[in-house]
C-alpha cells in the first residue's frame, strides 16, 4: 500500500470542531478520518475507512479462529419478526421504523437476534447439526436520544455481531468462553486497556453477561473495580457478601423513645445521641449506620395485573440505589409507594414505618445482606414521632430475605475479599450474554434430540461495536499533538515527510516504492509547496507509529527516524533506513 | 482457507424455491448462498458472503488502479440534501423515507451524488485540488415497484458507486474514460458476456452515458446490437441516418383523392392500390412504407405551464415508439392529443391530418429522418375521408426538423453503416455516465481557478450492482446441475468430496490440510452417513472450478479430477494431486 498526500481526499483542520467534547472526536476530525454527515451519523473517508477495515479484520480473523462463520443479513427487516419477540414496541423510540410503497412495515436492525434465528431455524432440525456459530460485521440503527461524541454513540454504527445455537446450556457455556475467549484476543491486539465487567448478579436467576469496557474517563458507563483483583462489575452486578452473623446474647431489650422533630437521620442520630446515651452499646456514639431505613415500594410483575407493596430496608447511612433495585427485582416493574398507597394501608406511618408494622400485615419485608441476626437497630416504630432502639436482628424481627439494593460507594469491600471497591468509567466496547431461550421460545427453534424428541435450542449474543472501538483507541491513545495508532490499526506502517526545496520529495518516494514493494504500508507526504512545520504537525495529528523525515539531513546522506508513541527520534544513513523500518514493522507484527 | 462441509453454515435444497423463474435465483437459493428475508432483501449465508466479498474485491482492485480512493458514507441520509436537488419528490415510491424520533425526515441513500459533493465542497477550494476519484461499496435501498429474481432486482442490494470531480469538460471525459476502461477490465476479470450500450443519443445536448448489460435472455433491459460490430445501443439512443435527399425533378403533382372507408394504414394502402394506379410511381404497387403517418402530440418544458402542440411524422409502416419519442423531447413531458384539443384546434381533423394543416396553423412539425426532400408521401388531406397522394418533402411541405421517434426493428441498418440491427436482451450491471453540472450548481460546488475566479466543478458518476453481479454470472455460468463458477469468483478453488467407508474422509481431509497451505482455498466435503450420490450431485450445485474425488479409487491410489466447467474427468495418483490442482488454479489465476 502507498499513499501519496499529494492526491490522498484528506484536507486536516487546525480547530476543533465546534460539537466536540472528548478527544476523538476533535482528533478523528481534525485529522480526516470521519465527517459529519447528520446527527449522531458520519462519513467514513479513506484514511477513516482504512482504520475501520483494519479493526474489521482482526475482529473477522478472531472469529474464524474461534469457527465462528460470516455472514451477512439484510438491514431492512419486516416488522412481523421483531413483534414476535415483542421488540417492535419495547425499543420505543430507539428503533427506526419506516413503511414501504405497499404500506407494509418495516425496521432498520438495531441488532439481529431475530433474524439469525429465523435463519438457523431455516437450514437445522437436528442435534447432529448443532452448534453453530454465526456472525456478521454490519451498519446498526439506533436511534439514540442523545447521539454523542461522533462515532462513540452513533445513530448509525458498525457492529459486529455474533450468535451461539447450543443443544443444552453446556454447550451454551462453552460457546460462551469461545467468545469471551476471542474478545480478549481482540481487544488485546487492538492494544486496548480494558475491564471485563459482570453485567448482571444472576441474583434472580438471569444468565451470565460481561461487558467489555474500555477504560476511558470519558466513558459513558460507570462500574466498579476492585483495588485488589480483577474484579469489575456493573453497580447493578455487584453483590454486597453478607457477614457472620453475631450473638444476640445479652443485648439489651428494644425500646420505643419519643423522637420529635427528626425528619432526616442525621436529626435522628443527633437526637438519640443527646438523648439516649449507650443507644448502641457502651461508650459509642450512634451513627446513621446504626438506623436501619425502611423504603416502601411496590412492584408489578409482567402479565399481573396488581401491585404488591413491600419494604426495602438498608442501613441509614446509604440510599437505596433505583438502578439495582430494579436489577434485583428485574422483570417485575418498581414504583416507590405513593400518598394514596399511604392512605389506604393505615399501618404505615410515613417516615416512622418499621419492620414490625410490614411483618404484622403480611408484606414483604427484604433487607440489604448487612442486616444479618444479632445487628441491633435503631428504626421506625410504626408510631408518629417514635423511634424503637435496639430492635435485634432475627431476635425482634426476621426479615423475608436480602436484596442488592443499597448504593455501592468507594471503598466498600470487594464482594471477591481481596480489597475495596472504587468507582471507574469506561465505553462499552463488548458484550457476551448467555441469552438462553428468549428467541428461540418465540420462532420454536427445535432441533430433533436423538431420543426423536424435540430440544429447545439456547443462545448466546455477542456483540462488538466496531466503530465505536475506533473511538476507544483514539480515547485511549493520543496526545495533545493527535492520535498515536498501534500499528495493527493504524491507517499505515510509516509515514514518510518528504521536506525542504532539493530532491527531498524525490527521496522520500523512492523510499516509499521501496518499503512499499516489501509490504509495508506507507504513506508519503509528497506535497510541494507545503511547509515543513505543517507536515510536521500533520504526521502527528494523523499519529502514524513511525515516520521518516527526509529533510536537510539528506545532504549528509541522513533522514531522521522518528517513533510516534515515545517521541523518540534517530539520524539514520539514507541508505539503510528501508532495512530500519522493516526492523519496526516486523518486530511490532510478530 | 479451508471449508468443512461438516460444519459448515449450508443447506443445500433439491426443490426450486416456488417464487423462482430465473436461473440465477434457483440456483443461488438451492445452493445455499442466498435466503430470502422480505419481498427483494435478501441475506448472504458463508458462502454467499464469499463470493459477494470476491466480486467486491475485483472493483476495488481496478478502482485501486485508476486512482479512484475508497470513502464509506452513511446510509441515512438527511431529507434537506436531497431537497436540495428535487430528488426527494423525483424519486416517488422508490425511495425509502422515514421520520426520526424528533420529527427530521430522513431517507435510505438510493444512490450518493448530494453527499459525494457535499463531501468534495467540504474539503476542497482550489483547482490545484482536482481531479479526484472517490467510491464505495455500500448497500443501497430502493423501493423497487416489482422487485423480482431475489438478487437481481432487489430493494436492498451491494452497489460500488464511484463518482469523478473535473475543473473542466476534457477532465470530466479522461474521469469517464478512465473507468469506463476500469469497467471493462472488471467484467473481464468476471468472465462476464457483456455489451457496451449507448444510453443516450446526444441528441438533445445529452452527456455521454453508457451502460454495461450482461448478456441474457432473463434480462430486463432490451438494446440493439448490429451484425456487423460492436455497435450497441439503447433502444432511445439510436440514431436513424437520413438517407440522401432524392430530385423532385418531373414528379407528378398532389392529388386529394376521396378515401371512404379507410380507418387504418392497411385499409388505405388497399384502396389507393385499388383506385390509385402508379400512386407512387409507375408498376410498383403501394405499401404502408408510402404513407405518412401523423402523430399529433403536445409537449410541456420543466417550469413552463403551458402546452405546446406539435405533429410527429413518421412513415406508415412503423409505430410511433413513446419511449424513444420521450427521450428525443427531454427533459419536456409529453402526451398524445386528446379529444378536446381536436375540439379546441378544428383545423386537426382527426385520422386525416396532414403536414399542410400543421404547418399553415404555426404548429410545430418534425418528421423521421427517412422523410427527406424528394420522398413522395400518401398522407392526411386535412378534410375528413380524403388523402393526398404524391405529397413531395421539399416541395409540397418542409418539416421544421427530424426527431428520433419511429421504432426500431430488427434488421434496421445500423447507424454505423456496418450491418443491421437486432434486438438482444440485458442485465444492467454497470453505468459510466458524464453527470455534468446538476449537483455542483445545487449545492455550489466551486474551485478557485488560477485566475482567482471561481470555476464550477463537473461530475461523473459511476456504478456497478455488485450483488446484482453475483447473479448475472450465475445466469451466464450455470448447467442444468448448477452454478459454474469462474475461478476468481468462486467460493473456492477446490471442492474435495470424500466417499466411501475407508479411510477416504480422512484422506480428503490430509489433501485439503495440504492444499490450503500452498494457498488454494479449499471445500472439503468431509460430512460422514453421506452418499457419494448427494455428495456429487452437491459438488454440481455449489459450482466450486476443481473437483477431486477421493472415492474407492484410493485402493489403488487414484483419484479423480474434475473440471466443473468442461465435465472432464481424470484419474491422478494420490500422490501427485496437490501438485496438479496448485498448477490447475495457477494457470487460471496468472
Amino acid at each position: 500500500m502507498l499513499l501519496r498526500m499529494s492526491t490522498l481526499f484528506l484536507r486536516t483542520l487546525r480547530e476543533d470542531p465546534t460539537d466536540a467534547e472528548v478527544p476523538s472526536h476533535k482528533l478523528l476530525v481534525r485529522g480526516g478520518y470521519i465527517r459529519r454527515a447528520a446527527p449522531g451519523v458520519y462519513s467514513w473517508l479513506p484514511l477513516g475507512k482504512l482504520v475501520l477495515d483494519n479493526v474489521a479484520n482482526v475482529v473477522r480473523e478472531e472469529m474464524a479462529r474461534i469457527g465462528s462463520q460470516e455472514v451477512l443479513l439484510p438491514t431492512l427487516l419486516p416488522r412481523e419478526y421483531y413483534e414476535a419477540t415483542g421488540r417492535w414496541t419495547e425499543y420505543g423510540d430507539t428503533l427506526f421504523r419506516l413503511v414501504d410503497r405497499k404500506g407494509a412495515d418495516y425496521l432498520l436492525g438495531p441488532t439481529h437476534e431475530e433474524l439469525f434465528t429465523l435463519l438457523v431455524k431455516g437450514e437445522y432440525s437436528s442435534y447432529k447439526d448443532f452448534p453453530v456459530m454465526l456472525y456478521q460485521i454490519q451498519e446498526k440503527f439506533r436511534d439514540e436520544a442523545r447521539p454523542r461524541a461522533a462515532i462513540l454513540r452513533g445513530r448509525e454504527f458498525h457492529m459486529k455481531d455474533s450468535y451461539s445455537f447450543d443443544i443444552d446450556e453446556e454447550g451454551l457455556r462453552h460457546s460462551y468462553e469461545l467468545h469471551r475467549a476471542a474478545y480478549i484476543r481482540i481487544f488485546d491486539r487492538l492494544g486496548l486497556r480494558y475491564a471485563i465487567v459482570k453485567a448482571t448478579s444472576g441474583a434472580m436467576g438471569g444468565s451470565a453477561s460481561e461487558e467489555f469496557l474500555a477504560e476511558a474517563v470519558t466513558g459513558e458507563d460507570t462500574f466498579v473495580r476492585s483495588t485488589g483483583s480483577d474484579y469489575a462489575a456493573n453497580v447493578e452486578a455487584v453483590t454486597v457478601p453478607a457477614p457472620p452473623a453475631q450473638s444476640i446474647e445479652g443485648l439489651p431489650e428494644a425500646r420505643v423513645h419519643h423522637t420529635p422533630d427528626t425528619p432526616t437521620i442525621d436529626s435522628l442520630v443527633d437526637h438519640v445521641n443527646e438523648h439516649v446515651p449507650d443507644a448502641v452499646g457502651p461508650g459509642r456514639a450512634c451513627t446513621a449506620a446504626d438506623t436501619l431505613k425502611n423504603v416502601l415500594i411496590k412492584i408489578c410483575r409482567p402479565g399481573e395485573k396488581d401491585w404488591e407493596i413491600m419494604g426495602v430496608g438498608v442501613p441509614g447511612d446509604r440510599e437505596v440505589d433505583m438502578k439495582r433495585l430494579e436489577a434485583a427485582l428485574e422483570p417485575a416493574q418498581v414504583e416507590l409507594l405513593e400518598e394514596s398507597d399511604f392512605e389506604a394501608n393505615p399501618f404505615l406511618v410515613k417516615g416512622y414505618v418499621g419492620p414490625r408494622a410490614l411483618l404484622d400485615n403480611g408484606l414483604r419485608y427484604l433487607v440489604d445482606p448487612r442486616v444479618v441476626a444479632g445487628t441491633r437497630w435503631i428504626t421506625g416504630a410504626d408510631k408518629a414521632d417514635h423511634h424503637v432502639i435496639g430492635l435485634v436482628c432475627g431476635r425482634d424481627f426476621t426479615p423475608d430475605g436480602t436484596i442488592q439494593a443499597a448504593e455501592v460507594r468507594d471503598g466498600d469491600p470487594s464482594p471477591e475479599d481481596d480489597g475495596t471497591l472504587y468507582t471507574a468509567r469506561g465505553i462499552e466496547i463488548g458484550h457476551v450474554f448467555q441469552l438462553g431461550r428468549k428467541y428461540t421460545d418465540a420462532f420454536e427453534l427445535d432441533a430433533l434430540g436423538p431420543d426423536g424428541k424435540p430440544k429447545r435450542i439456547t443462545m448466546g449474543s455477542y456483540g462488538i461495536g466496531v466503530s465505536r472501538v475506533v473511538a476507544s483507541i483514539v480515547e485511549q491513545s493520543h496526545d495533545d499533538k493527535g492520535i498515536v495508532w498501534p500499528r495493527e490499526i493504524a491507517p499505515a506502517d510509516v509515514h514518510i515527510v518528504g521536506t525542504g526545496k532539493g530532491d527531498q520529495i524525490e527521496v522520500a518516494l523512492r523510499l516509499a516504492t521501496e518499503l512499499s514493494a516489501t509490504g509495508v504500508r506507507v504513506l508519503v507526504d509528497d506535497r510541494s509547496g507545503v511547509s515543513p512545520g505543517v507536515k510536521f504537525t500533520d504526521a502527528e495529528l494523523l499519529g502514524v507509529p513511525t515516520a521518516v523525515i527526509v529533510g536537510k539531513g539528506l545532504a549528509n546522506g541522513v533522514v531522521e527516524l522518528r517513533d510516534r508513541s515515545s517521541g523518540q527520534r534517530e539520524e539514520v544513513a539514507v541508505e539503510s533506513v528501508v532495512e530500519r523500518v522493516v526492523a519496526a514493522v516486523g518486530a511490532e507484527s510478530s
